[in-house]
């Protein structure tokens, strides 16, 4: 009650003028004009873009494209004048990257399919041809219907949908009306913790099991896409929890008309071909790390981040070159300048976001807060994120209260339209004033929102203030996430020199501000929402 | 001026309620109930829609898959009960299809691109290795600017676009504001014709002739679609003008990535790899034709059609199994309520439609009308299509009176909303009373339109009336018409019902109207808009 108290006033003070809290301090508009100058000007954000994704190409953690990434960024920011540059390891698993792939219908009639390889499942040692079963599992209580009907058969795991009628636009940017209706806090949920559902496997790794049990061939999921789009999407880069069955994902279109052509006597065969490489030679990731030193008060510091690492159906473009090259160019912009702010600025390219946010996380786990073990040998053994939420309490480390505040982006190629600024009240306060010279650029919304997926994440999670930019949309949802055609082409170059401009100034502000980001009191325990559910 | 009054005037009457002309005779709205009863409760149209499209797939003229495809739609009319199913040969040339294709880029990273042979091209024997140079042509004139440069190429074609912001949805219905906006005549322009330009050979034929005296080792153009979309579109099929160059059409976002880098150090290169197939042991075509007979007025005939070829790079759903397998429903509907019309109706499905309304217009040359020659030797050689406008008079046949309306279906999966009448004031007055009871299914806008690019032209340029109906667009334009993904899962159910009632409907009121639909004047060498224009 008392915090949609809060909420409900603060929705209303942020329409009108804000009184100046305690923290703030009026942003140094001098500075921003020259950053101004450098970001829409003197921009470099394209021809980084440009290399990212056409010369390096989908970067799926710890293949060798991935390794290329992280030696090149390192490489920009030392071109740019960065300090401290560095790979900064955590463990992940092996890397996989696909040679080439491909998938044809022989009967009832010839036909090329689209296709991709499913990540980290082992290719097909040659073309493999077989009949297909539809076979529709998607938990481990499907496997008793089809057992005993799999052996020698390429597997159909999709229900196939009705596909879609797209009414609305792909391509959209947020309205003055969308952008009023993203103001308000959602309000966290509660249920009790349940750790047995971690006992369990994941559903990928038991249909492995299942499907070589059976004898199984391959396994295809249809995409979950229409227009014949791919994502490639999948898990087992754990050295301990790794695919034995080679699996495809097949266009949507194609894969109904496989389901159909099932339900007829054309009894429907297919050849399918996957090459890929596994890379276990390092089975460490890295983080890039760069700095600008502060001055007066270098142990503190400011972050922005955004991750490096994407999936491999196309060159990981609106996800999430743009953000990287957003953070290299606020880092090319600040130095370019020659500022010397007060605090730190630290600029992180993530890695093994796109598998659990790993990077961010091994990052918070080293240098923020751990949490304590659960005090099982089997669940404290499980990897860290899957754990994390249920372990209690948050032991800070040294380092906890020297990261002042962190600023993610990770939404695509759109121009940044303000913060969600998590509940954070005080901050948001704050972030207004911040904000102001960038209204007429049209991203002065200063949200309460949470927003998840992404590599702010865990630094909420142990109380750091860690924010993510609003963005346009722009076609990211509709039809670029993790798909096929995420590759340069829908990266739009004034939205990202926009956001490069925005994140350059919040950053140097938030370094140069007399107290520290307001902050969110250390989380504890949460009550259950509802006390009388069941729960342990 | 005297024309732009008479529409004038049109517009508004159509507006308002018609007074009965001459030929008007309220439909039999009994009759139009069974027809209801059948095609919403008892339709196969999706039952034929699956095999047209699942089982045979692309329908390619003279392609094994379009034999198919005609052998079954000859038996499913005979099924049907229709009399004088029969196919109708005209001559096209060879039949063209594919086996397997794949496209990678190997320099300066292994890639998967989407690609697809361009119809009618040769194999590449094999996979072929070869650097890429971008050399955009798009008209002999550009050839020059390339000689020398292409010998051991692959050559890139295309000049890259921009890319899309689709900010419209891919799939709409048309408004009633729509509707309102689409009743105005296109008036034509006449330019005084000018025949030289018939002498050339079309660019493709030079592009083909200038690529082998180069020793150029394929060839690669643009998709005209963003988002992975392909088609493969192409020419060559007429046993005196074949390509020897392979041909590939690349997606939008693989091609453009290709350009980017050909323009740094990478030296992108590709390996492409085409199996087709060339069908020549027959290279007449058949025009599908199947009666329902007429009983006082036999001679006399209505006919509505669709052609029932596609391209190949998908299963032709919405171009134009949709359009066929109302015909075949409109004509199972009439069959199975026993109908006696006074006119025989018939039912065509058209062949060659995709390379220039081939089947269409041979039905015109040798029932309805020919043309006189232009009395060059060269120009009377050249395939009927390119010079028929050109061609005066217009000779008519003895069947020319015995066609009394034409109805054709070519705009993929969408409902109909009316018809376009084609300028034909006197005949919209009478159709206006025929969709009157269609008016609550949405179709009742009668449209002074003419529309082109389908089976109905030839008609109207020997002054028979025939009609393209008004249907809702759907998804056609922006995704599906001659793309990868035009396959069943984009056609709609409930639109290819309505269209079969309508089309049924439409036709038993034509077949048995006291007046034949009144018709336009016999066409005849038109004035050129501008007479001091330079001209021969």
């Amino acid at each position: 009650m008392r915090l949609a108290a809060l909420l409900s006033a603060t929705a209303i003070a942020l329409t009108l003028p804000l009184a100046a809290p305690a923290a703030a301090q009026a942003p140094d508009l001098q500075a921003i004009n020259g950053i101004i100058d450098q970001g829409f000007n003197h921009s470099e954000v394209m021809q980084n873009a440009a290399w990212l994704t056409d010369r390096i190409g989908g970067r799926m953690t710890n293949s060798p494209q991935m390794r290329e990434a992280e030696a090149w960024a390192q490489q920009r920011f030392r071109d740019y004048g960065l300090t401290n540059v560095r790979a900064d390891p955590f463990e992940f698993g092996r890397g996989w990257s696909i040679v080439r792939s491909s998938a044809r219908m022989t009967t009832p009639r010839p036909l090329d399919l689209r296709a991709i390889p499913i990540a980290w499942t082992p290719g097909t040692n040659g073309v493999v041809s077989a009949p297909i079963v539809v076979a529709p599992m998607s938990t481990a209580g499907d496997f008793a219907r089809w057992r005993g009907q799999l052996s020698g058969k390429i597997v159909l795991i999709t229900t196939p949908n009705e596909g879609s009628e797209p009414t609305e636009p792909a391509f959209r940017r947020l309205t003055d009306e969308d952008l009023a209706g993203r103001t308000a806090y959602n309000q966290p949920t509660h249920s009790h913790s349940n750790t047995d559902r971690l006992r369990e496997a994941d559903f990928a790794s038991r249909l492995d099991a299942f499907l070589q049990e059976e004898g199984a061939v391959a396994f295809v999921r249809m995409s979950q896409r229409d227009g014949g789009l791919l994502h490639g999407t999948g898990s087992g880069y754990r050295m301990d929890d790794q695919r034995r069955t080679p699996g495809f994902e097949i266009a949507a279109e194609d894969y109904r008309r496989l389901a159909r052509l099932a339900r007829t006597d054309a009894a429907p065969a297919l050849e399918l071909m996957s090459e890929v490489r596994f890379h276990e030679e390092d089975i460490n990731a890295n983080n890039i790390l760069a700095d600008i030193p502060g001055t007066s008060r270098s142990g503190e510091y400011v972050m922005a981040g955004a991750h490096l690492d994407s999936w491999a159906a196309s060159d990981g473009a609106v996800d999430n070159a743009a953000g990287s090259v957003v953070v290299m160019e606020a880092a090319r912009i600040l130095r370019s300048l020659g500022v010397r702010p007060k605090r730190t600025i630290r600029f992180a390219l993530w890695n093994g976001e796109e598998q659990g946010l790993w990077g961010s996380l091994a990052y918070v786990d080293k240098y923020l807060a751990t949490r304590a073990p659960l005090g099982d040998e089997q669940l404290d053994a499980l990897p860290n994120n899957r754990t994390w939420r249920a372990r209690w309490p948050i032991q800070p480390r040294a380092g906890h209260g020297d990261l002042v505040a962190y600023f993610n982006m990770d939404n695509g190629s759109g121009r940044i339209r303000g913060i969600n600024a998590e509940g954070n009240v005080a901050a948001a306060a704050v972030m207004a004033d911040w904000f102001k010279p960038f209204e007429s650029l049209g991203a002065s919304t200063i949200s309460l929102r949470t927003s998840g997926s992404t590599d702010h994440v865990y630094m909420q999670t142990v109380g750091v203030p860690g924010f993510q930019f609003i963005q346009d949309p722009l076609d990211y949802g509709a039809r670029l996430h993790h798909t096929s055609i995420d590759s340069y082409d829908h990266l739009r170059a004034d939205d990202l020199r926009q956001a490069a401009v925005i994140m350059a100034a919040i950053l140097l502000t938030a370094a140069n501000s007399d107290e520290p980001l307001p902050r969110m009191p250390l989380p504890t325990r949460p009550n259950p929402t509802d006390p009388f559910a069941a729960g342990n």
